[in-house]
């Protein structure tokens, strides 16, 4: 009896697949690791166990390795040469938008393009990925491209879509397209509204809930839809499964307050374990960002290597493991049949298994399902499942950062398990529930420890494996990981995103922001237009600086004394600048009738990112520039504004709660230029208000206001320990009579 | 046999069960209809089948008519004379709350009793009321109490709950006990958490939402310890159902695309239905809201003409179905033996029973379980549902509205059940689905069809039957109802909410909003005060005017021009008065250590609803009336300001978004007073401005302004609808060139 003499045939069949997946990005449900060393051949449609020679072993092996790396190189280089922005999971990229970031490219058709080819092959390629990160990116990029009209680079335009041409609207789609991406990789349509709403959305409405759900409705009726017709099983790996992807349901899950000690001990580690992934992973991060900037050619040297590690590491490992005799009460065949199955064969005599080869050389679906399978308390041994957990922990850690699309709910989930059944094991006989439960409440944990979610997680675990019995369980796993690891580390999606540096808005204002007002921080010098203004001038300073709002200023005779009139986009000015009908003379053009007959609502549309108008593509003569523009029918003439001595923390949250670009500064008393300022995002981030006021790191709290009335009035700190020193601080500072 | 001499016996069980349920309000599950006829006697702690006599029918019901009548009378008195906030469900109450409007007296302690007295009484004296909305009152009751630092009036006050004392801080906790009270009355923590953000909040945050989780993953841990506890059976009706409460899973739930036509004309009915019956409930509402303002004795008066309308249709109806012979293959005994079950017997004779008395002379909760239940497709008379349905269809509209505490999503998922099961009989053979799942979709779209909430019902709806491989199904239906139901009629919390008159501030700007700036609606004369104020000036304000915020100016000498300093509360002034420490002449007291020394943080915390100071309550000699204040340190220096300008729309948001309650309006051109005026809530309310501006109601586009930016710059309109007419009158607007 032979087990390996038919990598090529299963390699050939993954390449089949892989091209299967393309004409299905969405749906199909990607193996990450090739079945490279199934115990049987398949010989066209037949399976038939075939004689092996020793020394095949090291062909399988190179079959394995090659396979893996030429996939790998692949996945890298579209990625590294294509779509740069298209590496990672893309879940901080879409985070960071939803807040108001708009990081270059990372919604353009080449984005999308890339995701979908690059995170199928980074997938098949045994890399220790996942694959609901590109899916949420995906999403975010179709909804994105919707939003902004089609593609008119590649021709690919609807018009019907320009309703939807203007930051708001995209923002909601793009929300949408993050719920309908996790909701097709776990088949968890409720998860994946609730994964968008508690870690994606920086802003929230009922009425975009009810979009969402919409949009993950969609998304269930089409895998239910397809399921049905994949009856037939040719659809690969889809089928399997069914609407549950873990369906550990039985009707006799049984736990009593017994149980709940041995849950909360799982809670607590798994909380820590979270938060050291957390650290660990941006450490390797900024180190592997390091070896990335170097070029391109350095970050497919990284990713081929980390393969090659990876295809060795898989390899090796199952020798470590013993070979267990078969259980004579098996519920499915021993050693297992086919791709998928609790018993791998590997190097194994007849009637054995080996049980670390059961969960390497699966699928990442696979080895989870194994591991949340119930009744298969004596199928793993002790050192297997120990092994299985810290190649899991380090892998992904490793994988992650390297130039391909790569997701980290899949790694996280694996991990999580093998630590739920090591659990299990340890504890042993002093607790009732079985192992599989343990993976389950295990994978909880480790989820809520690095990602921090909680309704989320907990709908998505109960939506993977139909277990509504363990519900209290859960949550309170959940629960625990989560405060444990809030106290060592950040979510891991927020340490991603600061370590590529996203000017994320926080909703709530820090505790020394309070001790400032907005002309604190506004720095100059400002540049101002006239309501009626001369060409050049525009020119010059559309040429001279990088803002992107200016305001306007009507002055006498057109007022009795300067007053501020609004603010005007730079994408607004280009646009009146191309059009080139300027007047001779400053003179109002009245209310606009035949201005606007000149434009279509098209030319002030959002534009998709990257394709606004060029300032360096328009030529003027020496009379154009000496002819005026009347700004007055394009400026907004209803810009928020703030009066200098405002708290800067509540203009944070003005800034944030409305979802600003620009807020504008007035001065409190009149007879001075009618604005002060203009505030950006990167005026409310933490680390330029302490550049420009070092002494506040340390002096935390030598207030220069009212701390007092400020306390009871408006508590606008968020974090509770935070609210608690500044009680305290507050009151020290009252009754001790220090102020100044 | 005999089925009906038992009902002292039940009765006297159930004063002593709501005895027992007052210990447990928000845990236990309430019946609604008392087991009045169930077919055995329990005599001592035996049951008895005993000889029964024709007349004592007469008896039966005078028992079951005059219990009901006492049990209505007393919740109804209670609620009338102790606690009128405390009648209906109190969901429209605390979504207004959580809006910003705080209606008196909705979070007392009183109210909090009478509604846990009263709940229990009205449900169970067999008026069709559920229990849901109270207990989430409940909840929001005690986080209420808790948020303003327990019931000072009863001496109920814990020190360290003095943090919360702010609005902020009340408000989340309010949230999370709406969350709470859902999670209890359906145990359903994660779709408690998810009612509580689609349907009651009006500001989330991540934080929030996981502050609302733990909450809920409290109730889930202690329901599910206590069911461990209630294991040996003395915990009445608590203990039956387990964590979930009509778990209808079965791993044979099939169903294909041949199945989606009946469940898609299932939800569109149930659409049209919800929408009719919020129709008529707030016609209801609003003939009832007559007759309650007449007195007490009228209310009371109402609620028991109710309960005997009920008590006679209950025990009436009945009688017109026809006895069924037991099937022989049923899985529990048959005629049902004790209180709740399939098939009571009623008058039929021995081995038969009455369809209808299974559905009528059981708790709601049980009600609900038979209409759910599986391979029960033969059980029910195709009239008997069809009577059901109709009298719980008007029955749970008629009783709503009376005096006392009454849910509205109990009798709704009743209705909507029987509802479901009608439309499963209907479609007969040329349906695969199980009358139960029919149900269970009957039941989401009748809800989907009145209440309009999505995810939440949902998952509700998940938690309750335990069929996950039913949630595209669900998903489906829910979304056609409430797509249907709201091209007719508003969501039934809002109509009952409009109809108590509470300014509830929706999150998006009418399209008429953008025609004006905040100039055209700030109304005079404006209050305001110096800096530096007599002491008379400020009680004669405060005695002539009821508003809330003042603006504070300083004047020459203290500045060079009048400048606004910022905003002061009444209540501060309130309590400035009441410490009467004043100032002989007009001289600025320094940065105040002073001063403060004089307070307490606790003096300016905010007061529990209806405990604040009275004017009233102060008296002033003329010496102290001609003394001075200086209001700086007490004034809230950083008040939020838009200018004159301003379009109404934008400063709605402002307004909504930041969760204000005034807002100062500055003049564009200095030299003017430095306020012009303060929005409130009041100030942007549609039926208001329409009122000022009686021309937005039919000359809708009749724009003065710059329609054509305001169009693509930030597009406020939230409703697709409106979006796209407007989009078409701007569109015609402009290319007609009919500008003024």
């Amino acid at each position: 009896m032979a087990d390996n003499a038919e990598p090529e045939q299963t390699q050939e069949q993954d390449f089949l697949r892989d091209r299967e997946s393309l004409t299905l990005p969405l749906l199909s449900s990607h193996r990450s690791i090739p079945n490279s060393t199934s115990q049987v051949a398949i010989v066209g449609s037949h399976v038939c166990p075939i004689e092996s020679l020793d020394y095949e072993y090291v062909m399988a092996f190179i079959v394995f390795f090659a396979s893996n790396l030429v996939l790998t190189l692949f996945a890298s280089v579209i990625t590294a040469v294509i779509a740069p922005a298209a590496a990672g999971s893309g879940i901080p990229e879409v985070k960071a938008y939803l807040n108001g970031v708009d990081a270059p490219g990372i919604f353009s058709l080449r984005t999308l393009a890339v995701k979908i080819v690059g995170s199928i092959t980074a997938v098949s390629s045994s890399l220790l990925v996942g694959k609901a990160g590109p899916m949420v990116h995906t999403g975010a990029c179709i909804a994105s491209l919707l939003g902004q009209g089609g593609s008119k680079k590649y021709g690919l335009t609807w018009k019907w879509l320009r309703f939807f041409k203007n930051d708001r609207d995209r923002r909601d789609l793009v929300t949408c397209g993050a719920a309908a991406g996790i909701a097709a990789s776990f088949r968890s349509p409720v998860g994946g509204v609730l994964f968008a709403f508690e870690e994606m959305a920086s802003w929230w409405r009922s009425a975009l809930l009810w979009r969402a759900f919409f949009a993950t409705a969609v998304v269930a009726i089409v895998l239910r839809a397809l399921i049905d017709v994949c009856r037939s099983g040719k659809c690969g790996l889809f089928g399997t499964g069914g609407l549950i992807m873990f369906d550990v349901y039985s009707a006799n899950v049984s736990y009593h307050l017994a149980d709940v000690p041995p849950v909360l001990l799982l809670g607590v580690i798994g909380g820590i374990l979270g938060s050291i992934y957390n650290f660990l992973l941006d450490k390797v991060l900024r180190l592997y960002n390091l070896i990335n900037e170097k070029g391109v050619v350095y970050r497919i040297l990284l990713a081929c290597s980390i393969s090659i590690f990876t295809s060795c590491l898989l390899f090796g490992l199952p020798w470590l493991a013993s070979c267990q005799p078969c259980p004579s009460d098996a519920l499915e065949a021993c050693p297992t049949i086919g791709r998928s199955g609790n018993f791998k064969k590997f190097q194994c005599p007849p009637g054995h298994y080996n049980d670390l080869a059961s969960l390497i050389f699966n699928t990442n679906d696979d080895a989870i399902r194994n591991l949340f399978s119930k009744g298969t308390n004596s199928e793993f041994l002790y050192s297997s499942i120990l092994i299985f957990f810290f190649t899991c922990y380090f892998l992904s850690i490793f994988s992650y950062g390297i130039c391909a699309p790569a997701g980290l709910f899949v790694p996280v989930i694996v991990t999580g398990a093998s630590y739920g059944r090591l659990m299990g094991m340890l504890f042993g006989s002093d607790s009732n529930l079985d192992h599989g439960l343990y993976a389950v409440l295990g994978a909880a944990s480790f989820l809520g420890g690095s990602m921090r979610m909680t309704v989320s997680l907990c709908v998505i675990i109960l939506e993977l494996t139909n277990n509504l019995l363990m519900l209290p369980l859960i949550m309170l796993v959940l629960l625990i990981s989560k405060t444990v690891a809030d106290a060592f580390t950040g979510n891991i999606y927020d340490l991603i995103m600061k370590s590529k540096g996203f000017p994320y808005l926080e909703g709530h204002a820090e505790p020394f922001m309070r001790q400032l007002t907005v002309g604190d921080v506004v720095t100059g010098p400002l540049q101002m237009f006239r309501g009626i203004e001369k060409v050049g001038n525009i020119v010059h300073v559309l040429r001279s600086t990088r803002h992107n709002g200016f305001p306007v200023i009507d002055e006498p005779p057109l007022s009795e004394a300067p007053v501020l009139f609004g603010i005007i986009l730079r994408v607004h000015l280009i646009t009146l600048l191309k059009k080139k009908s300027f007047l001779s003379t400053p003179v109002p053009t009245g209310s606009g009738s035949e201005v606007f007959r000149q434009f279509s609502s098209g030319d002030f549309a959002k534009r998709g990112s990257g394709s606004d108008e060029k300032l360096e593509d328009l030529e003027f003569t020496d009379e154009e520039l000496d002819m005026f523009i009347d700004l007055h029918p394009f400026t907004n003439a209803s810009p928020f504004t703030v009066v200098e001595t405002m708290s800067l923390a509540k203009a944070l949250i003005l800034f944030r709660e409305v979802g600003l670009r620009h807020l504008l500064v007035i001065p409190k008393l009149s007879g001075r230029s009618p604005v002060v300022g203009i505030l950006t995002r990167h005026d409310f981030m933490p680390e330029h208000i302490l550049g420009l006021y070092p002494v506040l790191i340390t002096g935390f709290m030598k207030s220069t206001r009212l701390p007092f009335l400020q306390l009871f009035m408006e508590p606008i700190v968020d974090d509770d320990q935070k609210r608690a020193h500044i009680v305290f601080s507050v009151l020290t500072h009252i009754f001790k009579q220090d102020m100044t």
